[in-house]
């Protein structure tokens, strides 16, 4: 199994993709490409012990801003970017698996544009994976910002591709399938949810119906299923609370000199604890609907986010996933045929 | 000034609303009128000190579910009842606002039956004030769950509302107001944010565009417009991260002897880090929309939350809060009789 890594995406890119690359070769022993300015890849390289590893480089001059502003046809104006050649060499065959920590505009728009759409799946999805109470069952947010205004089937689909990812990628049997809501009752929520609602409680599916934003954390369900608009307000107000919830106690434990003491005592239990809270532990973001496995993984990862991302790459790979996807868009289609 | 308490509704009702109303009353020097079981009331009552309070008890027969699962038509079946009975007590200017910790449904409906919309306002909101890094600075949450399905206009007219309110109870002067998205620049957003927005930037308000969900608790802005379905969302969401982040702090502080040892040194630290995060602290959630002054305190509201619910509504009351919703309901009819 090949993985591709665009080794230029992110904010501390080269140095922590090349690192992470290193790890995740090394752990599991599988071939990572990385794609990139050649010079300072083989400089960020010859910095580890790469012996025996497989990670050759295939070169790509040009690197996508971070806060680049017109994402959406960036794949047009920078051809010659790791992002745009990553995809390029996934559409070709050339490895499993794309990740990429780069901006997250410039990965959707071009994976679609590159890729295309899984036949019979109407919008893609960006599926974040979460922390819960039970840090051995985190839960998946879909969609989590690609597609901020939904139609009823698209969540649908993404209910069906959420639920084929964490069976494939977390193991998890017969995952829970819930609707985000403003009420648990049938019934409850906006027109979406109210329209969805049906539609998910036929799909076949485990559907434990509509949960509210206090039961994501609280694990209630493996799968939640919302518009690309409130799950981008989701998993950025988690990110938010997390900086406020470490900053405050922070400020707490270094109130005195004694609490300071006393909390350097604690400090691998407080370590545990965020760490517990940490998303980036996770793996990545996973991009459903496009014709190619992409996991974009957050701006900020450190090496061993993105070597956590690469493992979720290979393993979704290894599983399958793409084939299933495909199946639920030929499934969508003679359905809609049908109709 | 004499503030109605609905003192049956919450889950620790009657016992927490009375000894909230006895605090209130004793430092604000204010008087609060307990609508409810005369029996149940005077008993509680008669396990505080009293003596010069002013405390009067208004008899209402019947107790609103916390649990109601029609909470729409209630008004109209429990006539009797605490909450219907204190908003016809408001409505007949027996008292300048009513603080209820009952079931949320069933006060938004039957205050919108029984006070009836400002006129020019076309829909209620619930304005859930937030915590934010700064502990002196709240930031204010509105729609946060009475109007699902909003339209732009609908954000506008609580956008103005939420800065008279910050103003008037918080001492806030041109409070930043920010419509939530997923994303900052101008044009991000789903179609409901993207058509508010020019509504937003040209009301006259302190305006500063869009914000995430990450600078909700950043404190990026005074008062943050969304639906009342991301807004519920966001609300519940928070709460079930601050639970999770206490239930995971507790296991990795008592996961040996000696962090117990130490983890009970720190306690006055780490109980001031939970009071920081506890929005409880800030006194309720005001319905905005409502020709009366209506505080929907939490249902798990215990004595201090009543306490400061009944300040607030007393400040709102004090600043001519409801006047100032009439006048922006006129402008608005006015404007649409100009359009």
């Amino acid at each position: 199994m090949k993985i591709l890594l665009d080794a230029m995406g992110g904010d501390d890119a080269p140095r922590e993709l090349v690192a992470g690359a290193v790890l995740a070769a090394r752990e599991f022993g599988i071939e990572v490409a990385l794609v990139g300015r050649s010079a300072e890849l083989t400089a960020e390289l010859a910095k580890h012990d790469t012996a025996g590893l497989r990670l050759p480089i295939i070169e790509a001059a040009s690197v996508i801003p971070m806060d680049e502003h017109h994402p959406s046809d960036v794949w047009r104006r920078m051809k010659d970017s790791s992002l745009v050649v990553g995809l390029n060499a996934l559409r070709d065959g050339q490895g499993a698996a794309l990740v990429s920590a780069g901006n997250t505009g410039a990965v959707v728009a071009s994976a679609l544009f590159i890729l295309k759409r899984v036949p019979g799946i109407e919008r893609p999805c960006l599926a974040t994976i979460f922390p819960t109470r039970d840090a051995q069952r985190p839960v998946l947010v879909a969609d989590s910002g690609a597609t901020p205004d939904a139609k009823p089937q698209y969540l649908l689909q993404w209910g069906r591709m959420g639920s084929v990812y964490m069976q494939n990628v977390f193991g998890v049997t017969a995952p829970r399938v819930a609707l985000l809501s403003n009420g648990e009752e049938e019934g409850k929520g906006n027109a979406l949810v109210q329209e969805a609602f049906p539609l998910l409680k036929g799909a076949g599916l485990h559907f434990i119906g509509n949960i509210e934003g206090k039961d994501i954390p609280g694990g209630a369900a493996d799968v939640v299923i919302t518009d690309g608009f409130t799950g981008n307000v989701v998993i950025k107000l988690a990110e938010g609370l997390g900086s406020m919830v470490s900053a405050t106690l922070r400020e707490e434990l270094t109130s005195s000199p004694l609490n300071k003491l006393l909390a350097a005592a604690l400090l691998p239990a407080l370590k545990r604890f965020r760490s517990r809270l940490d998303y980036a532990e996770y793996g990545g973001v996973p991009l459903f609907g496009v014709q190619g496995l992409v996991i974009k993984a957050h701006g900020r990862s450190n090496a061993r986010a993105i070597r956590s991302a690469i493992r979720v790459a290979n393993q979704a790979a290894e599983r399958g996933t793409l084939a299933a996807f495909e199946q639920i868009g030929a499934g969508q289609a003679d359905n809609t045929q049908r109709e």
